[in-house]
């Protein structure tokens, strides 16, 4: 398989999730608080859970951050964002970040392969 | 002045447009396309206009550009995104970026003072 | 003045005071709560404030952020670091981040012109 | 085999094919303009394709994109680009970006043992 | 295995020596220059190497290199450094990098069951 | 004046003169070091002085360094780089880096305005 295939989904969520667990057994209280803090950010508020997902994954995009377009991919889907949404995310993403998105781009489409299809079609 | 304060946006929109101009003068095609496409990118598609602009904007707060970031708020505002959905969105920037973004988020903040409130407020 | 040229520390403090109010005045929680962890990080733990000073000092050099490493020059004089000892942290920050740090090192250095001297020696 | 050591350039370039059709068959225009443009930003113009590949591979290097790099050495070596030419272009790019760069060097030393070596010497 | 778990240490060892002396015979006299310097930037100095080490961690955080991260965990260990002082470096990373670092900071965790615990415990 | 306008070339020479001057009077042999490393890297070798300081340009570009931006812009046209040639290089550096380089791509062109035209018209 390529350096660029992204292993399986439920390889990577194995991992996340041991490894948080010892991460959060370090004790840190900084580390603990960010922690909470990173799950909180996406809730509904102002805006709502759906277009917060959206904002995760085009920030991760720029960064060029595998693990983290994964996850908001899974999120992404979980909101109801079609796949016509999602490429026109990933379209603004690419002319801000430039070619250097496009091997994340390329793991990232993979992936979506891997994923159950968005359950409900909600409105953007 | 603080070395954090942005210059006022009357003079940031007229080097704004007089350097594109000079720019595009140098008549080099694959710059040229690039303008073109920049421009279309946040049109309404998939998603409206008013996500798109959303996720202009958290991707110009992660990748830490203060113009970008305050071409971002002034189309947010002209698409009608509220103060608290700006405030979401900083929040979710701010998480992800991490606290290097607080600088700009200082300089963006004192840009939106200076902006006209958003007109309409339309779904997000 | 040149392009990179500080401005004096004094405009820096006055901006940075009134901005993080108006950030706060927002009222958004995950923002707030952000805040609230920044602060607390560079607390006395298992690593001395002191350390922990020299450590924001040079993430921000190597994140090239003027504004983060104005902030932890002055920590770091307020915690009693010296100046060969800044000098030697900004040796690793170059090393690590490369000439594209050098900019933010002239700057640096220009600044440590404005401080007080560190008020004592503490062992590092 | 060590994190650092690439896949095969056999599996690069089949993953890389395969994906970038996935992404085209989207049918997002940003996307599909984007994908145009990049391949016509090396051709021969002002500046020759030979060293417009020169420039991909150290913007590569110093934003630290091993695919990108992968891409960039093919093109260098098909345009005739020798062994101490690249290694220039290696170090430019690695005082530029500092010691961060260096895994990325290695990784692109591995993949140059693997492709054929330079056709014919052209000059710079 | 998950993306994210990284290949055994002993593996990242024989990758790292092997590809640094290939990079080496290179006789790039820029290259070799720089190698040089890198590793005299870690000597004990105003600031011990300990301490510096400390640094190199942050910056390798921060800059989110896997490589840079295994290499400086291994040093901090050999110089004393103990579980709980790593844990607060990481969370300055942390809160100064943002989520964006937790993916690393996961592999960080893991690379860290790997080494032998901190021989001794010397002052910070 | 725009936040977007650079400040006189004359300025960032003096202020860049000045405070190089006081950097390396911290006595700090890897920061010496490396600032003498910086100024060979770009000497003929394998490849052209010229051909090093367009790759030092883009590199500037996609890291978004307007400091150094100037510092090559500068060499450049020592070296005889026409403008086309100039543009070339830069659109190569706008479709890696994306949208976020157009603010220092602004900054750059009113920079080439201040810059006496090129000396001679070398090959490329």
């Amino acid at each position: 398989m390529s350096e660029e295939a992204p292993e399986s989904l439920q390889a990577f969520r194995h991992f996340r999730e041991k490894l948080n667990a010892a991460i959060l057994a370090s004790d840190n209280l900084t580390i603990k608080r960010f922690f909470a803090l990173d799950a909180r950010a996406y809730e509904d508020g102002a805006l709502p859970a759906r277009t917060k997902e959206l904002l995760g994954l085009v920030a991760s995009l720029v960064l060029r951050c595998d693990d983290c377009i994964t996850y908001h991919l899974v999120r992404c889907r979980e909101e109801g964002v079609s796949d016509p949404e999602i490429h026109d995310a990933m379209g603004v993403a690419l002319v801000v970040g430039g070619s250097i998105v496009i091997p994340h781009l390329r793991r990232a489409v993979a992936r979506m392969g891997e994923l159950p299809p968005a359950a409900a079609r909600g409105v953007s």
